[in-house]
């Protein structure tokens, strides 16, 4: 049993949180109707009524049964440095009524967070439908103003690492994935959320390099089909050396090591006559990249045709790389039935390190790219496959399957009375008073349910049964 | 006819633009392989070979025929201000291998768009499948670091704005269209983004403050549901004097005033006793919210129930407000049969302005909110409704009905060369060349048909007919 709650904002009040990752992340990032609420609460002088509302979600994304918790830390940050400018109160003030009066504006001076608790399920959790993600408490004016940013940073942040962790779930856990869908997401933050909630919820690495420099995570990325066809023959390479691995020698020409290596290939007995002539804008691409990168030489293959050009180009130059000591880190497939495929190139792959006794090249890594989803996953692993990294960007990215969670902010207590939003519509309706949530866990140590309580009943109690805890 | 192309960056350059929006949008806001691609170009001493890219997408989304550019203008800033810092310099060096070398950083240094240009369609022009939206020509390694950010700040803005323009569409010329999807989009500036390019899109409005500030778009927004059941009862109203619009005499009681006109609307004759007892925590909310706003009275009509007691209250304080010389602003749906619903309140709105002798009663503006999109939308008009103004969220900002626009930049010349990416899909084969875009007119003023030629070929000639031109 473990009580998920942390404690209010005040207990980290010795250190200094950096403000919100994005900068427009601002008190203006919210709704007009939290600032003429704040009024109306103001005129009133209800605005520093303790008011507690809970931020929770009403069902699972994607028809599936659970979600990652994710956004917190960036809610944190915002409230630990809430506070408007004066160019800010400005604008509120053009935004409001020219009848509002001055002492609002005075008022909404000195707001800040101080008076704000929030009570959080850790990030990263699993966590389930109507239990409080946030609960979050303070003067009625101040809490309604952080509705809006908390929902928009809570709402994408929880669907794209559930998002994630769904693909990794389906990949499987042998297998590499790359988030590459900066270049599709909804704006600039929403590629550089998508990389740091899907390396939250269990890839390995990213395309998106402001998103590596943020976060810390690991940044992947070869190249382009551009790339390869902006080359157009052998002929173009000037400095065609390269020193080898340990340093002890150099290569004078590496373009003719590669051809050498490929004319071995295309007239092996073993791979029998399987490859004829290879585009040779190809090949100028994949030797440069070499010579550029001999110790991550990763080849997207596809330019031009997989089995014909792409696979025995990467191959004779993956060769020549091994010459001189460099193990070549492997192919990139963005195109064609990638389950086929992948097979295909693994098969060529084993045969030359048979053939050529060059040990671990059966074994060169496979990446597979191409509007992979939850379900192309799954078809591969139908069909079996060689893929040991997948790269996935637009439909983890955009949660195509289902673009929004639906977090809800609703009010459950005021000056200690519990309130309650009704509706027609069953499932929206509120559950008032300030709760506390518990995950129950088995003997065996795995969790079985979650469950809330009103703040002041007692916890429920290890080895008895709920009903007389 | 009309040729659709701007001039090079390099003819604005009177001008100084500002960067970017959003503070995120830096050079580092890229995918990595441009970096290793460019180091592999200038490894190979093709960094500086003048590249010429497309950028189009391939398919209208939402299943539609047409889709509007956005997103230029972020561009345009971001090439505008290009420029590695060392900082950022420094995180390249430390992505890259170590091999890599020195010559390369010194190169990063020195690199801006001072060699690209950019012909673009104009931002906000209807388009269509495979026509370049962007021509983006320069050094290889340059126009390759754009090639992420570019896509990054069109597809989502492009997508957004037609996805707008089709809820404008269904909704009809009469309707005001409110954006209030901050809470539900993808990250901080997925909801800036929404709401610029939703008001791009045919959008009146945004509940989004920072977009009002950023861009100058109407604010909206009045009131929450939590708002109304943070009362209890209007005995807790302590300051009820409200003066007249005129500014002549004051009202001493206004909340007496409104429970007044609430007796009249439910023992009125017209009405039939339609009305009962109305719930007081509501109308002690909206007096409130009337007292701080007289002249912009918009009450949230559905925290209890609509008929029996969100429109009777609203009624009565709007009756108050008007007896003061105010025009109350109207009430806003958000659950429930919408379409029943605003049928009903506008006959008794209808039934009020008679009864009472209040011209314009019966026009009182309704809004609906509530998961609305193009469905639901088209489903209104065909059950027949009274609302005037809807305001949509989740499915607009997300664009749920398809979270993704696929914009693609592919090479199609280098050093004057024509190239060409092949692929087995047909659809991906690309375009080779620098070509230009035309749209012809009839004689009618309207657009007929949007051409692409070669870059040299002669552009077709008003009142010939195309094969001869």
């Amino acid at each position: 049993m473990a009580a998920k709650s942390n404690g209010p904002i005040g207990e980290h009040s010795g250190r200094v949180l950096a403000g919100p990752t994005n900068p427009m992340v601002t008190p203006l990032l919210t709704d007009l109707y939290q600032f003429t609420m704040a009024y109306a609460y103001w005129k009133a002088g209800k605005h520093n009524e303790r008011a507690v509302f809970d931020l929770y979600f009403r069902k699972n994304p994607f028809g599936g049964e659970y979600t990652i918790f994710a956004g917190l830390e960036e809610c944190i940050r915002l409230i630990a440095n809430f506070k408007l400018s004066e160019d800010e109160i400005d604008f509120v003030r053009e935004s409001l009524s020219p009848s509002c009066e001055d002492g609002f504006y005075d008022y909404l001076r000195g707001v800040d967070c101080s008076g704000v608790e929030v009570y959080a399920i850790t990030e990263g959790s699993v966590v389930f439908p109507k239990v409080p993600l946030l609960r979050v408490e303070g003067p009625v004016a101040v809490v309604q103003l952080l509705e809006t940013p908390f929902l928009n940073l809570i709402n994408y942040a929880s669907l794209v690492a559930t998002n994630a962790a769904r693909h990794r779930f389906v990949a499987g856990e042998s297998k590499m994935l790359l988030e590459f869908g900066l270049r599709r997401a909804q704006g600039p933050d929403g590629g550089i959320g998508a990389s740091k909630y899907c390396y939250m919820g269990g890839f390995h690495a990213t395309s998106n390099v402001a998103a590596g420099k943020l976060f810390g995570i690991p940044l992947r990325g070869t190249h382009s089909h551009a790339f390869v066809s902006s080359f157009m023959s052998p002929d173009e390479i000037i400095d065609k050396s390269l020193r080898s691995s340990d340093s002890q020698s150099t290569c004078e020409d590496f373009v003719s090591l590669a051809q050498t290596w490929l004319s071995k290939i295309q007239w092996s007995n073993s791979l029998n006559g399987t490859f004829g002539e290879t585009n040779q804008s190809e090949l100028a691409a994949f030797t440069s990249y070499a010579l550029a990168f001999p110790d991550n030489f990763l080849a997207l293959v596809d330019t031009y045709d997989v089995m014909r050009s792409g696979i025995p180009n990467y191959c004779a130059v993956a060769l020549a790389l091994n010459d001189l000591g460099y193990k070549a880190a492997g192919i990139r497939l963005d195109s064609g039935d990638l389950a086929y495929l992948s097979c295909e190139a693994r098969k060529i792959f084993h045969t030359i390190e048979k053939e050529f006794g060059v040990p671990g090249f059966g074994k060169t890594n496979i990446t597979a790219s191409n509007d992979l989803n939850e379900e192309t996953l799954d078809a591969l692993n139908k069909q079996g496959h060689e893929v040991d990294s997948f790269g996935i960007g637009t439909y983890v990215v955009t949660c195509y399957a289902q673009a929004a969670l639906g977090c809800v902010f609703k009010l459950v207590e005021i000056n200690n009375q519990p309130r309650i939003k009704l509706s027609e519509d069953v499932t929206k309706v509120s559950i008032p008073c300030k709760k506390r949530s518990y995950r129950l866990y088995g003997k065996e140590g795995y969790p079985l349910v979650d469950i809330m309580t009103g703040e002041n009943e007692p916890p429920p109690k290890v080895s008895c049964e709920l009903a007389s805890a």
